[in-house]
């Protein structure tokens, strides 16, 4: 078989989760919490079974949750998105990110991309026929080189994609970065795709630099976030995108061609929920967690490198005895299955493998699963 | 803006129930029910969002959904799936074409369909750089030519659309329909993808001929089809694609980078639904609405088409005096406006806006609401 993703395999997240059943370990390999919900969304939702919204949603989403979404954007980054032109509830942030690709690239069409990058990036500008166009970012600071981004902009460059909080490396990108990238795109046309999931797990008091607060940008913008990764739902894979109204069109376009609108119900569950201002507590629920977390690691042997934000932590493993001369999928599927934590190789976000030996771990546990993969995680030192 | 989808407007199911919110019309353009689900189904969704499963499901779905699919698949067509790697569980049928033809076709590749056409699968064959090939079928009966069929099978051809029942027509493809297919396709390498999403609404004692009954077409096919239309929940946006391993590892490269996962707690519910057999009751019900409607508009003026499938019945306006002297758009915008009854175009399903006078209306509507739709209809008499 001819296969357009000749390369793509299973994706490391569901590698690593198979393997940490079969090995009984800790899961902290795949972002996703393994605490449930607020109750009362649930209690929402179970309202929204109830009062019949079982059928179509509009292709853009519910009304209703594109105003909460509009008014959330407002006070937090003081812009105004259109909720009839401007905003699309889609199912999941990887598809709001494939739509905005498949809108927008042809084959030839270039994209600028980071890594280490979230594994649906390039698959995406692949199966548009597009070529990824890789800048890679090192340990242990992870800053982007903006000469680097220059020397990569060519009249073919069609979009540029960027995320902060940045999964898997835990950084944030500062207001001079995002000064530093409207001023290299200036004087071109090239369109941002700015994925924001974990937009409100930002500690130490830093600031969320969202691409919605620089008008700049945010002209050029899809801007993606997530309902999954904010209100614990990763499994209702719903999510939306930002954008002025000529590139919605656009991203609409492909859009309702690829799913055509999404889940119901939960729709109307999240508009209900929104304004419950739930998304303002996440920073210091998922502050606390990291801080448990860390504390607790310290002293494991492990390198632990900063985390700012997301519910990612990344350690390296390169000065350990014997085990620094593994691979990270070598270390991680050892750690999982020897020491019984599961963790995600950072070299799975690089094009070509390029590894620095560090591996990321997921935060988004219950305290007595964070105490326990430290408890296991002692037996490295 | 350089746009993909320079012809991709608002979709014509938007556009009308848009319109018929607008003129207060009883909806039959857009199909869906207008009655909702089975509530012991609604029981299950609250179980399975009490029973914590609201994170990410495994890629390909929950594996007790996809041995309930395997099984049903088996009794109804005789053809064994492998759960764990010939079934995927997507966020809806047009997710799930959208997933076959990103998997298969390359710029310059040609995808054969029949047209009127879903209108997602045009724009699904454009986004991957791919051409359109189109066979027209002709009021009154749609049957499709299998020397077009023949002359349009070229060197450059990647797959073949077929969909039956058909919507918009609500024509069955019979025995003979599948075994010219098989024939045709014989020495290529082309790839069926088959939707089925109306499978268990086949009327008057005919049957559904799935390509899973074809051996030597099952082999080289996805199909689809849809838990939305079987269980009156076309806002949970939950289907799946059959296919053979091989086409199926290519089909979920592509699912996992367009959205990766799909609704877990909807999956969870519908594996505990699927095995009550639901399904096995739709042909009769459907067939009374079906039935209900038609003898109820039997002398409205419009000449009706034979519906065999689907939950849609088509008519023709053609010889009526001014009326018939408008487009099929304009005919349906008019019925909306003026007669208070909402359908839809089939020339809105032909690339080119072929207009034989003919539009849909769906029956999957509550019987005051067809009793209603008929007595405006009358109106035209
Ligand atoms: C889409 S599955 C992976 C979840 C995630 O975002 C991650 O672990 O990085
Ligand atoms: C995806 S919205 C349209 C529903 C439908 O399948 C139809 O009306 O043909």
């Amino acid at each position: 078989f001819d296969s357009k993703l000749p390369h793509a395999g299973t994706t490391i997240f569901t590698h690593m989760t198979v393997l940490a059943q079969q090995a009984n370990a800790v899961n902290l390999g795949q972002g996703f919490p393994d605490f449930d919900c607020d109750p009362e969304l649930l209690r929402l939702m179970q309202e929204a079974l109830q009062s019949g919204h079982n059928q179509y949603a509009p292709m853009a989403g519910v009304p209703a949750l594109r105003e909460a979404v509009a008014q959330q954007i407002q006070a937090l980054y003081g812009r105004t998105y259109d909720p009839g032109t401007e905003i699309t509830i889609t199912a999941g942030a990887t598809q709001a990110i494939h739509a905005a690709i498949s809108a927008l690239v042809r084959p030839g069409d270039e994209v600028i991309l980071f890594e280490p990058a979230f594994d649906s990036y390039e698959p995406a500008i692949l199966l548009n026929g597009g070529k990824p166009v890789p800048i890679r970012l090192r340990a242990p600071d992870y800053r982007p080189d903006w000469d680097a981004v220059l020397a990569a902009l060519s009249p073919r460059t069609r979009a540029i994609l960027i995320n902060s909080p940045h999964n898997p490396t835990a950084r944030l990108w500062t207001a001079e970065d995002m000064q530093m990238l409207a001023e290299v795109l200036r004087d071109t046309n090239v369109v941002v795709i700015s994925d924001e999931v974990y937009e409100h797990m930002v500690f130490d008091g830093k600031r969320h630099e969202s691409v919605a607060r620089y008008p700049e940008l945010a002209e050029r913008s899809y801007v993606v976030s997530s309902f999954g990764k904010a209100f614990h739902i990763t499994g209702w894979k719903i999510a939306y995108c930002l954008a002025p109204r000529a590139l919605m069109a656009e991203f609409q376009k492909a859009h309702q061609f690829i799913v055509f609108c999404t889940h119901a119900p939960s729709q109307h569950a999240l508009a209900q929920y929104l304004p419950c201002g739930a998304h303002l507590q996440l920073a210091a629920f998922y502050q606390q967690k990291r801080d448990l977390f860390v504390n607790a690691v310290a002293n494991c042997g492990l390198r632990w490198l900063p985390s700012e934000g997301s519910y990612f932590v990344s350690a390296s493993f390169a000065h350990l005895p014997v085990l620094g001369e593994m691979s990270s999928l070598e270390f991680s599927e050892w750690l999982t299955r020897e020491i019984g934590v599961a963790c995600i190789p950072l070299s799975a976000f690089y094009h070509d493998g390029f590894d620095e030996k560090v591996v990321r771990f997921c935060f988004a546990k219950r305290e007595d699963t964070l105490h326990e993969a430290a408890r296991r995680l002692q037996r490295l030192s």
